[in-house]
């Protein structure tokens, strides 16, 4: 079953994808169908607002990326930047560029998954714009969200003996990455061929279909912790730290042996001999929340489930270093999932 | 002089274009350099949001389009969202999609023209992605704006026997439109050639710099004027006309004789051997505001300075019509400017 974009047009193909959409959140006043969707917010709130830029060939690739997954995953690392600021997502525009390539049934899928993140995360579709494209998929979100005003967290505020901090586990996605691109060099061609990705779910998990960290946002507010800089990890830990320090104006060491990594992503190192320390900093596509609180908070942070200690803030003169776990320190690098300097270069 | 992207890479190119930028409305908190961007409008306030996805070849054709007037446009056909809300735009976002094709200089150039049209209008750029590409420019700008809660505008307003008003003149983007076109068709190989445009720069003006009209919102608030329903005129008279009608539940008559078009505009018509009524009706990338007003402040608007009656609105069951000089009436049809209807049919 395709049915061509072109014979429902564009203003067609929007009531298509929108119909039955519903408002949610109280913020939501007037969602998709005139000039500017209406929202608002009580005085209480900041609004936060981040957009991402996606694009068919550089973020991704559908040969192996189903268009549900891309679609729910397009929405997660708005998400996951509103949570970053340690807000809460209430609402998106989605705009898609589509070339004839894509059916009817193509989009559907996709705003299925953009539509599944928004219902899992509380999150309203109030308007976007879809046109033409003559080359392949674009997809550009916007997220706004709110935050209590006095609970805004930046980047730029991490203190000396800060203590570092960050969700879940890292280099999961960039290894379920290097997987996916092996399977697909080694079955080009053979149509029929299945790949067998037994025991590596995870990994496809983390780069297929990536959560965001509401719960962590969650768990520190009812700890009452309000980090001193936070920020998500999209283009690796190392290129995250060296934008808090930088910004803070302060130094860090973080050490190895306490860099949370899964069993799956480290046998899939091995496989592929990578050095697994450097695939878990520099990965990329984590969106974990890293994190800094006051040494204060120690005894709380490390009794919550889903968080590690990594190290700590310095002084700035001590520079941004990884201490490995026989005492080397290597000052950090962000050589970080970057789409414009590995693509362009 | 041609710097290549990639010696700057994304932070880098980021930090380079928005460097310099201050943040002049109160409702700007915090701008470009955090994982969101934060802002807050007072309680007697709604908020606003549109987004437009733009696309080489689809939209604008650099061939002829200089990269300076094509972020000035793609800025302004934002803002003109925003004013058909009754509103004003206060902040955006600008996400950018850029192949190697493109230096430094050239994002300077389009930059300078994005924020020369945040400058004359008075809004913020508080954020942005930008990617690289493998097939030409992507602009998706998102655009934030504020209303007075009581005084928000839909399109959805519209009552019988209200009157039909539009600013400005209609139909000459679209002239604009057509003599480049035709200029490249007939210089195309000749790199010296100087196309001859005198006489016909108010038709290039409305293609390649296009205003949004602030001012007109301006009057009706100081005349104290909410209409009862609007729209920007981006797709055509008609197809605006159409979505005022029918999200309004309601018909109109709009009279040929009383739509307003520029003396260039019907010059070039006449060159053309086009229809000129077609080409008001139906051209579109006007940016002019199409509003209905109640009967009762006939005296006020037929007064105003730029705006013209053009007709008014009737019971539903009475369609949607344009009344000819000879009085026959023709039913309104959706043949705007359709990229998506256009380039994918």
């Amino acid at each position: 079953m395709r049915t061509e974009i072109a014979t429902l047009g564009e203003f067609g193909l929007i009531d298509h994808l929108t119909k039955g959409i519903e408002l949610k959140n109280k913020s939501s006043r007037y969602g998709v169908g005139d000039d500017a969707a209406v929202i608002k917010y009580p005085a209480v709130d900041d609004v936060l607002v981040t957009t991402d830029l996606l694009l068919e060939g550089v973020h991704f690739d559908l040969t192996y990326v189903p268009l549900k997954h891309l679609g729910y995953k397009a929405a997660i690392v708005n998400f996951s930047d509103i949570y970053a600021m340690n807000g809460n997502p209430k609402q998106i525009t989605v705009s898609l560029g589509l070339s004839k390539r894509f059916s009817v049934e193509d989009m559907d899928e996709l705003y299925a998954g953009i539509r599944l993140a928004c219902e899992q995360y509380g999150v309203d579709i109030i308007g976007g714009d879809t046109t033409s494209s003559f080359t392949g998929l674009t997809i550009s979100i916007t997220c706004i969200g709110s935050v209590n005003k006095s609970k805004v967290v930046y980047r730029n505020g991490a203190k000396d003996t800060d203590l570092i901090c960050v969700s879940g586990d890292l280099g999961a996605a960039y290894m379920g990455l290097q997987l996916l691109e092996r399977e697909k060099t080694v079955f080009k061609g053979e149509k029929d061929a299945q790949p067998d990705f037994t025991g590596k779910e995870y990994l496809l998990e983390r780069q297929l279909k990536p959560e965001a960290r509401k719960d962590i946002i969650e768990k520190l507010a009812a700890e009452n912790i309000v980090p001193t800089s936070m920020i998500d990890v999209s283009d690796g830990l190392s290129s995250e730290l060296m934008h808090i320090c930088s910004q803070s104006n302060v130094g860090c060491r973080v050490y190895e042996e306490h860099i949370p990594i899964d069993y799956q992503t480290a046998v899939m190192a091995e496989e592929f001999n990578m050095n697994l320390t450097t695939c878990a900093m520099n990965g990329g596509e984590d969106y974990e929340l890293l994190f800094t609180v006051p040494i204060t908070e120690h005894e709380k942070v490390s009794q919550m489930e889903g968080i590690k200690l990594i190290g700590h803030i310095t002084k700035p003169e001590l520079g941004t270093a990884l201490v490995t776990r026989d005492g080397q320190e290597f000052e950090l690098k962000a050589q970080g999932w970057n789409p414009l300097h590995e693509k362009t270069e």
